[in-house]
């Protein structure tokens, strides 16, 4: 690790470091002493450090050549906070509301110095098991969608801008294997990794396993992954990247960050709200029956994806004689036309975005690395009901997924596997 | 141009140079004087020269920066001739039978030499026109498509080695962006390059620039040619891409290499010779009806198609242990399932083939460039007659290519629209 100059930082010699680096010093407003630093990395990958002095304060990340929560025995390179960084700053441009600004990036230490998010933000994923609302979730997080896969597509790239930033992700390769192995390959075998809630999904897993339906889908789906460069997804969209106040909505850690399938990142976002409404189940008690908070997660699915898709046409229409070569003004020249190629389009981004959502679901069941939506459920019998429900809606979803025809079909499907699980 | 070292040769200064390169000046055995020269450049883009010495032979192919059939006025990358030999090399390693060996690479000078294909080699396309029967043909061009796209593609690299090549191929940008305006943009609008024989045929081009579903089906085309990365492609590989005798298959100017859809490769061939089909009638005369021909050319194209099926599908089970990383054992892992994932694979590659043959068809009619198949027939009426049945063949089969089963499907769809064509 010397040899490239290299160094993990831990609480002391990270002052050391803010000290010599007048980009994080001046953050502080240059008053560095009585600073508070705190290691916060709750995620699965890398070491972050919140920074407060009273002048100011930040965010550092480090990514360590190897994955946290599974310790060295798991290598992973330390590059990703490169392509972390990259992914903040492109969609960051594109959505400065809803992407922390990045102050500082050094490639050598694999360390990104960013935006403190301040309280009361806090991860998506414990709101929604706390069971809060996010009233302008839905209408800011569609907003973030919308513009940073529309604006880095062929609908307004040029194809030399375009092959040029896909050239620069495909050396995120490594954790787009990750992603190969965790989401489309370990929950359809035998995987030391895989875990579930055992003895109740054993034959739930088993069946997975033999299930040729849904593993010619996957296929189909990993296929898509590995070889479609849409647009620059952020590559692990799910609730616990994204923090959230009443009145605010923060994307972070793109290091999974790629030229991907646009319904990957969508259907991540999608497929992770339904976890959390079959979760809600688990964590009802006699105080809060979570009937109105399941209503209010339906709700958002259907608004996230109707809002997605009116700002993705609302941008389609305003860039239409952009510099986009995907569909030349020249061809696409009447309006009749033009509405046919969008509804094209975004039928086929819905199934992708059903079929990747499955995916996600099913591997937050049945593969590695779990939610605590269901992870917190301590009862494992109780669980286990609430996962099956999810595993069950997301099978079905993913070899059916070309029959439906709008996210309305998809919400009254959560709703009758939810509803028949409860009379059973 | 100086600046960088390179500098555009002629017959004499082609002699110094190799009298300086000692790779090219061995494979002449050293013996450098009464070498004969020869430009023979008839293609489009670069010059050609054929080296023949007493006891040795090449060809030197130099790309000048621009495009030759049309002058300094359209420039065009000489870095061409860097991914041409990259792909050459690669495709030669995976298939050396039916791809010309390299000698020599000059990236300065943007300049290969390689083996010389003596007579009786003519380009397929000629022969074609001549109609000269080839027996091994199907035989070998399905080798070289099966060997090249399978061992390019997920089916056998890993996705580290995949995205590595992936990003390198991103930098033969300039030549993509030359097809998608010639075979996916231009046909379908005003376009000052586009020319078609008039005016027999100027209904038939105002009708594919008013037709709506064509634009949808050719927008969905483009857009996998621009974002599939499925295999390294030659990706201009018609019957001018081809040198042939009796015995031998030489696939040739795989300047356009990429990585793109499999279909794209395999549409290509199979559509010139669709092309050729239907130019048949301009060619025959009291002397040769050219019906026997035009059977054995519809046996070539079924014949190519299911070869390159069964080859293809002979490689996978082969190799179905191997790197690859698109179907992992583990997962795919009963023979029933293994043949369901080669159909589903099959049928979506047929289908792609269909829609990305028909762009090239219609190109060659509506667009830049016109094949010498057609435009060696003089007389324009009988001309126009033999391009308007494989204009509504194309347009037929790019909208409902989905529809087709098989071949013979395709092979029967010909005879019909040719047998009612002849009865009108």
């Amino acid at each position: 690790m010397a040899s490239d100059g290299f160094r993990p930082l831990d609480e002391k010699s990270l002052l050391d470091y803010i000290r010599s680096t007048p980009s994080l010093a001046s953050k502080l407003g240059n008053q560095l002493d009585d600073l508070q630093v705190k290691e916060v990395g709750d995620g699965n990958l890398n070491f972050v450090y919140i920074v407060i002095g009273t002048a100011g304060s930040f965010v550092i990340k480090q990514a360590l050549p190897y994955i946290r929560c599974i310790g060295e025995s798991w290598p992973m390179t330390k590059e990703r906070a490169y392509f972390e960084s990259r992914a903040l700053r492109e969609h960051g441009r594109l959505c400065p509301e809803h992407v922390p600004e990045v102050y500082h990036f050094d490639r050598t230490m694999s360390l990104i110095g960013m935006r403190y998010l301040e309280p009361p933000h806090i991860i998506l994923r414990k709101g929604l098991i706390a069971g809060t609302q996010y009233p302008l979730l839905a209408q800011h997080i569609s907003e973030y969608m919308a513009r940073s896969l529309f604006f880095t597509s062929l609908l307004y790239h040029t194809t030399l801008e375009h092959r040029k930033e896909v050239a620069e992700f495909c050396g995120n390769v490594e954790l787009c294997r990750l992603t190969e192995q965790v989401v489309f390959s370990d929950p359809y075998k035998v995987s030391e990794y895989n875990r579930w809630t055992s003895p109740y999904l054993d034959e739930d897993a088993a069946a997975v396993r033999e299930d040729d339906d849904l593993k010619l889908e996957v296929a189909q789906l990993k296929s898509s992954f590995c070889e479609r460069a849409q647009a620059l997804v952020h590559g692990d969209l799910h609730t616990g990247s994204i923090m959230v106040t009443q009145d605010s909505t923060q994307v972070i850690d793109p290091e999974f960050g790629f030229y991907g399938p646009m319904g990957f990142d969508i259907g991540a976002f999608l497929g992770n709200l339904i976890l959390a409404f079959f979760a809600q189940d688990g964590h009802a008690n006699q105080e809060n029956d979570r009937k109105d908070y399941k209503d209010w997660i339906l709700k958002t699915i259907e608004e996230t994806w109707n809002l997605f898709r009116d700002k993705f046409f609302a941008l389609w229409d305003e860039h239409k004689d952009g510099p986009g070569e995907a569909y030349l003004p020249a061809i696409y020249d009447n309006p009749k036309l033009q509405l046919l190629a969008k509804q094209k389009f975004m039928t086929d981004l819905f199934h992708d975005t059903l079929g990747f959502g499955a995916a996600k679901m099913i591997r937050r069941i049945l593969g590695v690395a779990h939610v605590e939506d269901f992870e917190s459920i301590s009862d494992d019998s109780r669980r286990a009901k609430c996962e099956q429900q999810a595993l069950h809606f997301a099978k079905m979803v993913m070899k059916e997924r070309r029959k439906f025809k709008g996210i309305e079909e998809i919400v009254s499907t959560i709703r009758e596997i939810h509803l028949k699980s409860k009379g059973e």
